[in-house]
């Protein structure tokens, strides 16, 4: 097995039905990657360990995942070097805005790339964009990808210019 | 001098001219304690050595105030078992909604005591009502303090009933 | 029966089932507490009389649960000189934002220690660490609680290591 | 001196600067009122004492002003069966959005008049419309007022008009 | 048929299952009432009748609920001396936080009494108790609701209390 | 078939079911129109092609609806001269306040007429509004629609007068 | 003098210095306008007899500007068919979030075409955008309008290429 | 002179001090930058060439900075496949949350890296950071810039605790 060149830790396995569409995704991509959990309030050493030797370890990326007071992202960019990639993960009671705002609004010296509120899918491609500076093959990837997203987008536009919404509509709800 | 019973700490020392409010408060109270800046961002390693000695030095309680991504309280919480008091800083984006919800908002097993944004004056005074519990010439403190107000407040009503309300503000102006 | 050291209130018996998970905790810390309703709206002198005595009756520390324009914790601060720690229930229209602020952004002099919205076992943790700077055998507890979800997030680790994602998300929905 | 209608009661007298312009429409109105300090937080009993006997000093309507977690009016408005108006006023991080929830979001049963932030020139307003169905020359007075709301309106209407926005704001300036 | 004191309207009948609420406690109160709808924006002259009308009519107080860009009650309030309660209906997408702003934010000249999002009942309670300055009935049956309410919560705290909060809550259950 | 006067475009087909809306109110109109799927930002180009010739096609007013970091309407507005009508879709986290901000806050040159989150029906509304400065027999369906909308309401309101809200509320229940 | 086109008109002279902007843009673009004071609360029959005969003096769109609880907008797009721009005045508590959800969130059936807070000049703007469809001469006008902000942009962009960020800035400053 | 790495584009000048710190820090890292200005909505050509071209220039990451309904980071990312680092930048009306959520709120398969409001120095950071992958000079560079930082916080909590709160802002003062 190839080492992995992204790792994807969250804070808790609750929050592993949103994370896994960024391995989903890395997957797709061909990308290496490296999945578990790390807690930053529960397993503060792990976490320090983990931040301090994933570059050592061949990690180029680190996407961290966690919801409310969301420290984990921030506290990985603080130790690590490398760039780190933030999911905000949606909260029952204030929607992840408290997680969003936890992991985006850093102190100068110590960024965060945060992605959009449970859009671990995005977290994965931007890894893949990062690496994409460093391996051409995986910028070849992204490259398709949008292409493959337009193609998909133009094929729907095209259905429905032809049938009309109405049939379109029932087309999918019967889908 | 005394062992100091209250710690506060902050995540920068701009932080200061609101956080010394708590140490203002905590000296009209008698109590002694230690004031110093600790970064969860940037002085990752001092942190974690605070926060695990804290409890040693014979630290009761301990007041950490941030602005922004505010992860020190939190991360103090997650490594010490002592009381963990959040001040939310205000920030000049988002007026320290960011930092509260940063504070407040923690996972079930990690609490931080949190009060109002910039509120450091309440932070000291919910320090020493929880060492209050076990020194009770501190609990006297607050029992004075309490009356204090109640008093403040009764003359100034009195001073508004009697004057009216023109009057009252014309001397506000020009004390 | 032992004298309780912690007092647990809600505005109103529909918060119960969000402010038990404090009275779990307390029992799993083996801390003694009572429970009850107490309404700072629809009661006031029980209120008054409930907050006036608590610390005669040996109590330590409150948690207070009310939601929308939350007054409860803050009026019991107000008449206790005892630590209060305020539990922001969510509510139906605002998911809790209009308790949390009714209840963090209390004016200086009356501090309630505020935790997460609905996160009554972090209203019992907190209480724990409170008592704990009195009690040693309390908080012994709470290392041992903090060692525990140590442990099991490292569990659910290495599982997720070791199975990867597809399988854990597999028997967590069979479980 | 005629016994008041309206009591105006503020949490602090740092409120004055707001509420005096609630006496200043009342006495426009030719309305008795009177104006005190009753903090809720701070003097307890005082408010206590204030909301039980507003209505045997003949008081008919109360309007309570307060910031950030602010209770004055839901508990005056919990203790006394008359209507209570309450005015949130604006505070410096959140700007009064705090004391506006902590104000209108009362539970079932205990209702507050709620008014904008820092108006409490319509709380005064609002006082005289309650006045207004037991007293018919309070409400031939704001049926004055409205008149001559509408009259300033017109004039000013025409003025720019007249004159156009360029003119009409270099008089704003110079007057 | 005796004349009705208070007048509910509502923007569109899908606000009925929420302004019902009124009615049923001024029905409780014994106050008699009428409800219709009457919409700002579909029947701009019926609502400027009935705001003209409703005072010669014998009304004393309107209770007026909408949702989203709520505009009925203020512009009933701008055309009527009488008080006017907003009653701010949620709302799909931001949770009736636009209808509050919509109702409660009113300028300087038009004030409108508003209650909590959805809480009807609350603005039936407050049309009582602005009509209890009038009618003394009326206020006793705000005193009767209060001790009543007051009543509720001690039995359901001995309850608590008695049984705990395990079998308090399995009765609920199967209640 | 006649040539469309306005065209809608939102930037999934997932957005469908909200934006069919805009398309039933135009039928009900008898404006022709069109509809179909542009991508801001997976089919930049498709986007780009369709606001540049829209007017050329004789297109005299675009319906654009998008969700979250909603870009699509504000994009087709800096490119085509026609105006552009912008419908922010809900978003599962933050209910489409992120999706209204994206679309309302444009900058200075470049106006979208925003409608109310999910209010593909007002875009259509709005969209003949504009279109009837033009054509005076789309204006003449406006001016019936809303004197059908008027009487709708006042054959409700006249139900609800007569039958009481009790057995309004069964009827419609059981509609 | 010809007819105006569009009229501009706000709740009260205060928002002026804002809604002066419209004017300006019309005047930019050499379309007739007209503009004046017009309060939905205080006018509310002037505000009636404005919407009502704005289309009969050859009016085909309105701009209208408020704050707060803002209703002028909706109000006007509820009595008159022609399009109607709402510009949310931004307020001295909430920043124009209240006066924005006031505009913007009107019930289907009566669409505002809302423009960003504070934004009168978008509002002028898209007011000519409307106008175009039926007068290529403004047409032509805005696509002028577009070309020339285009070569502004340019023009700064080669500047700063040039001359760098920091003798850009300087300059600026001394400008 | 040594080709690009990195390009920083922003909206208007208006944005350039607020911009500026992220081409100081690269300055600081020693990395090779360009900065202009690329207007999404006023010269969409322009943005469309830069983000094509971006990469064959030997562009790695580009910053792209904006503010209000924040369309340029997000449309870039749609053109490029480079990583794109979004600035939302602080607006007057709604500080910048307007400007956060445009930027964050991306749809699945257009990943933003967003980072705090008008923390361009952050960006500066973060593109260092994802240079570092590629360029190891970069990192070396980080990993000193984030001793310095260290040492920093050190030296002034060295100092705090040496001389007091009193004396260590009072020397602020006189700085």
């Amino acid at each position: 097995m190839k080492k992995p060149l992204a790792g994807i830790i969250m804070g808790s396995d609750s929050d592993l039905p949103v994370m896994k569409e960024a391995a989903k995704v890395l997957e797709d991509f061909g990308v290496e990657y490296e999945i578990t959990i790390v807690s930053a309030h529960r397993t503060l050493e792990r976490m320090f360990k983990y931040a301090k030797e994933a570059e050592q370890r061949g990690i180029d990326v680190i996407i961290a995942g966690a919801g409310g007071a969301a420290h984990l992202p921030g506290m990985v960019a603080a130790i690590s070097s490398l760039p780190v990639i933030g999911v905000p993960v949606k909260t029952s009671s204030l929607n992840g805005l408290d997680s969003l705002l936890s992991i985006v609004q850093m102190p100068a010296g110590v960024p965060v790339a945060t992605v959009a509120i449970n859009n671990a899918k995005n977290a994965g491609i931007l890894a893949a964009e990062i690496l994409g500076i460093k391996y051409p093959e995986i910028r070849e990837k992204i490259i398709e990808f949008k292409e493959k997203m337009r193609k998909e987008v133009e094929e729907k536009a095209k259905d429905l210019e032809n049938i009309g919404y109405e049939e379109y509509l029932g087309r999918r709800q019967n889908a």
